[in-house]
């Protein structure tokens, strides 16, 4: 299966080598794809990545990361998302899985950030408005990059990861698609894509916990 | 020890019985204490309570039930909060612990509800504000009211509560009442009063939780 990523940040780059360490071909897409020595936010330099993918990862710009992907992933920054996937284009979306794991963070007024979208919408929504023909999922957003590729690392994998979205088969695949790449053993559908306003809105008290636990290596489990 | 809870709906009427069972001696504090037949929202007439609470539990006004209270309790809905506290009295409050337990729900477009008020507020801060010389804790409104009353309920009691503000003294004494009353074993610090907006932004995705697991007997729990 190919996968293209969009974002080459942490987040992108380790979703990008977990997949191509697994055999998936993977074009991690970025808006400079040949600035390979400098730093990508709180990510390495992508010549640090070139390596660690290997034969199944190579760098492109969003369209070609889009057009290669038979799934597309957005993790992009969420204030920068859809002008992400603007360039990335809607032709290379069309009717395919769009897994949106991106935060709309506010830091313009420094730390904690708040949200620049929430409530009574949704990074999600507003991507699934914004590519009707995309069948777009929210998921993975609730944790760090390192839990998402690898949740066995916390609590012995015994927690769980959400899903939104308007089609049914596109949650369930991406549910099981979580499993077989990362491991995630229980997956909680919360809805339609407005149900990603829960998801996101989670993130201000993720935010919290990480400075009360002092690690970002923690996850939600819905204890019943 | 002496408790006012501010509130006769099903948290309110919850807590207030479930400490009365306890030997706490609860004035539970609403508008219309002669009212004893009236339905209260989702919770019963409160001819039942005062039937239930036994000698222990009383009713009286807002006023009468912070007056009565060395900790008082805000458990009535988050939209009509600071109404209620402002007829409770500020001199009622003057240096208590403020135990606020009430989220801002909007139910004015139908559900699921929506905030009142977040992102960049919270109803924890705007009481504390209102209330500057009242020791504000928010704390289990992540939650729902059997849960909060009987942790041990679901998972047998293997999840989390959290508490916010900006006294620590207070969260600590808060922490340790948790315990004491109803067997919470796991309370985090979240931070200042600022960090309410965490704990009040989670209600959007608790609410789909519910409907997507089909009961309200869940909780969160942190997996480290």
């Amino acid at each position: 299966m190919n996968v293209g990523i969009l974002g080459s940040g942490v987040v992108g780059q380790t979703l990008g080598a977990k997949l191509a360490e697994r055999g998936v071909e993977v074009v991690l897409g970025t808006r400079t794809p040949k600035q390979l020595d400098e730093k990508r936010g709180m990510g390495a330099p992508l010549s640090d990545w070139v390596a660690k993918a290997g034969k199944h990862g190579r760098l492109g710009t969003f369209a070609e990361a889009a057009a290669h992907g038979e799934l597309v992933i957005n993790a992009t920054s969420g204030t920068g998302s859809l002008e992400a996937l603007t360039l990335a284009g809607a032709k290379n979306l069309d009717g395919k899985i769009l897994m949106d794991v991106a935060n709309p963070l506010d830091f313009s007024k420094g730390v904690p950030p708040s949200l620049t979208i929430c409530n009574t919408d949704s990074l999600g929504e507003q991507i699934q408005k914004a590519f009707p023909r995309a069948k777009v999922v929210k998921t993975l957003n609730t944790t760090n990059a390192y839990v998402m590729v690898d949740p066995n690392t916390v609590a012995r994998g015994d927690h769980d990861i959400f899903v939104s979205g308007n089609d049914a088969e596109a949650k369930r695949r991406v549910a099981s698609l979580l499993e077989e790449w990362f491991g995630w053993k229980s997956v909680i559908d919360l809805g339609d894509i407005t149900s990603a306003r829960g998801a996101e809105m989670i993130l201000p008290i993720w935010v919290r916990l990480w400075g009360a636990l002092g690690t970002p290596m923690f996850n939600f489990k819905i204890a019943r």
